[in-house]
């Protein structure tokens, strides 16, 4: 066993739980305890401390939407229209990409994620054995997906059938792993044919994995659809039966009262971008209606392509702003809400019910900002600071399954060992 | 002389000229050459250099509208509706002030403001010659301004008299120095009356000091000023005499065209303020159509009890994704208009000509990115990065008139003495 020790311990529990000075007591990968730290202490005499300082523990961020090779196209052709940032900018390159690429472009974004206290995410891309990989190598947690789609090329086998036997490949290789599980995810309804949906449907319950895609991402997307299908892309896809609890819609811009309806009735989960949807243009998904109605809301950076950074507390302060801004009124969207988006929402988008909270039984996923920067002082409401204060490069460490993946270098804690 | 090198020199002149590697050279708390590296070193072989290496320099950033002294309340009552906040949260603990305890906030912010880049700020606040104090102390280069109000109790001297004594002792005690400036600022059209207003424009031109307030933040404010005046606020400011070139109007989110007409017409900057505005609910300021009209605007990051961060870094990214967004269009904000803003639209703002520029004959003031942060590359549009993925803690150096006013910790550099 292990206790961390620091000045403030945010738990996102049931209770949302928060300690002062608080203590986290660590073993076999799991949370065993989270309090008060004498409480803790006084329970645990002999065991190994690590005294963080003047810092606040968190239950690691979620990034519940990523591309992470595209971190290899930061800054290119931004402020395009999409069609000429994809034509001119983004497919000639993703024609040249070699597997090490990936894997390299996907090592990049891991340690951006690590070292601003992502612990999770969700990944859809293209020779995604690739980011299995670079996953594997540093020690995140994550669902990864590859893209199904019926245009895109894809490198090293062009055909539906390589692709599907990809897939499999993938999920033979990388079954059991402690860390890494995969998802099936269709890229999205304008990239797919009925057919192929129900195909990549059927090879997730056949491989027992989740289930995700991009959906009603712009007013466009809707538009194709109704004149396509005759629906809109969520009742589209309902009606094809695709859809389920164990389902991650990624953005969910353009959606109506009926999707939303559809949505709690499948018990999908939404994963928000709001970085992505305004950088693009696309608009703001009406976050605040959905966690009113219950739906399950997590957030994510999408890829750095179109963000361009994945830095979850950055994109969590833009959340709760938007849902202030958004729907007029300043207490629409908490502090604690869009942090339980950025945590607890996300455990609900990776279909891990053990990320996202700091107690007994949980992993021991977390991060520790340091207190130790003048925009992180006074602190008259810990969550506050964290969600509107912070830029997500206070980190100082970085836990997950209780081993420590990333620490800023000159960091200084009090490591007390065990007798 | 000394020159400054770096991987990119980002130098924001009429051309935006992008060198890399770049050289900046300075003298006497000025700029004397900004170029291509190896052409600057050529022409000035003795001359001492610091080699910043992986970095990016840039022009100071500009918080054209800032409440510094307010750090003591971050995170104080967010969420709230403004009057509970302002009622149960600031006005208590503003009757408290102490001249040191407001001296001590500002360092604070300063602390905060110098670290992610910003070399000039615009501060409107109360016992402001304690602002002057704690400016003058660490060097930064400002725009300060007491608030004129008929409502609130100033401390230390509650008449209107006492008020326009501080202002006039200030002016005397802070003439002729080298970084700071005073201006006349009443709060707002709702906290002031016309004799008021009128006094106010008088003492700006009896001292020579620029004119600056709060103005259109609201719709609730444009309801008011039109029950009670018969018109907008910025209508009847005009109608006062009081707008003009000197000018500097903070918010301007509840304007129309006519408002912007009368803007345009007077010469007057407007401060755009994404995050308080969003964080409070007040909606965004129409910053592509004022830019498009050729208004000049500035960013700013207003009181940290309502942002809560004074990082104009993270300014910057908000008002481009903002400009996109309200919009409906990716290339309605660039990142290189968005720079504009934080630099040369802060000079228009301050009515400083010689800031927001690295340009021969230009105020030394700039601060160095470092690009060895997994989000800084690869380099594909260094103002790209910049804009859209920085979160401004890669900072590595600040300097002010020439003078290095802030060092992160253990940042390397190479230093070569001149001969």
């Amino acid at each position: 066993m292990k206790i961390y020790l620091a000045e403030w311990l945010v738990t996102q529990n049931d209770a949302r739980d928060v300690f002062s000075p608080g203590a986290l007591a660590v073993e076999g990968g799991s949370v065993v305890e989270a309090g008060p730290a004498p409480d803790v202490l006084a329970r645990h005499p002999g065991a190994e401390t690590e005294d963080l300082g003047a810092c606040v523990i968190l239950p690691g961020l979620v990034d519940a939407h990523a591309h992470v090779a595209m971190s290899a196209f930061r800054g290119l052709g931004d402020d395009k229209p999409l069609a000429a940032w994809l034509q001119e900018d983004i497919f000639p390159r993703e024609a040249k990409w070699t597997p090490q690429g990936i894997r390299d472009a996907a090592r990049a974004s891991f340690e951006e994620l690590l070292s601003t206290g992502t612990t999770s995410f969700y990944d859809m891309y293209m020779l995604e054995e690739n980011v299995f990989a670079a996953a594997d190598e540093v020690g995140i947690r994550g669902v990864l997906g590859e893209n199904v789609t019926r245009f895109f090329p894809q490198l090293g086998g062009a055909t539906e059938e390589a692709l599907f036997d990809r897939i499999r490949r993938n999920a033979a290789a990388w079954r059991g792993h402690p860390l890494l599980r995969g998802a099936v995810t269709p890229h999205a309804v304008y990239t797919t044919e009925p057919r192929l949906l129900k195909r990549a449907r059927a090879l997730a319950d056949e491989l027992g994995w989740s289930f995700g895609m991009h959906m009603s991402e712009t007013r466009g997307e809707t538009r194709d659809c109704l004149a396509e299908h005759g629906l809109r892309p969520i009742p589209y896809c309902d009606s094809l039966g695709i859809l389920g609890p164990d389902t991650t819609l990624f953005h969910c811009v353009d959606v109506d009262d009926a999707d939303l309806e559809i949505l709690l009735r499948r018990g999908c989960a939404v994963v928000h971008n709001p970085a992505s949807n305004l950088k693009l243009a696309s608009g703001v998904a009406p976050v605040v209606k959905m966690v009113r109605k219950g739906v399950r809301v997590a957030l994510g950076t999408d890829g750095p392509a179109s963000n361009n950074a994945q830095n979850m507390v950055r994109e969590t302060w833009l959340a709760a702003l938007l849902g202030k801004g958004s729907s007029g009124a300043p207490d629409a969207m908490t502090a604690q809400t869009a942090l339980d988006l950025a945590t607890r929402g996300g455990a609900a988008a990776l279909h891990d019910p053990r990320i996202g909270s700091l107690a007994p039984g949980f992993h021991a996923d977390f991060f520790a900002l340091s207190l130790d920067f003048p925009n992180m002082r006074p602190v008259h409401d810990i969550v506050s600071n964290v969600v509107y204060a912070a830029s997500g490069a206070e980190n100082v460490l970085t836990v997950v399954a209780g081993r420590p993946v990333w620490r800023r270098a000159g960091a200084r804690t009090t490591v007390r060992r065990g007798i």
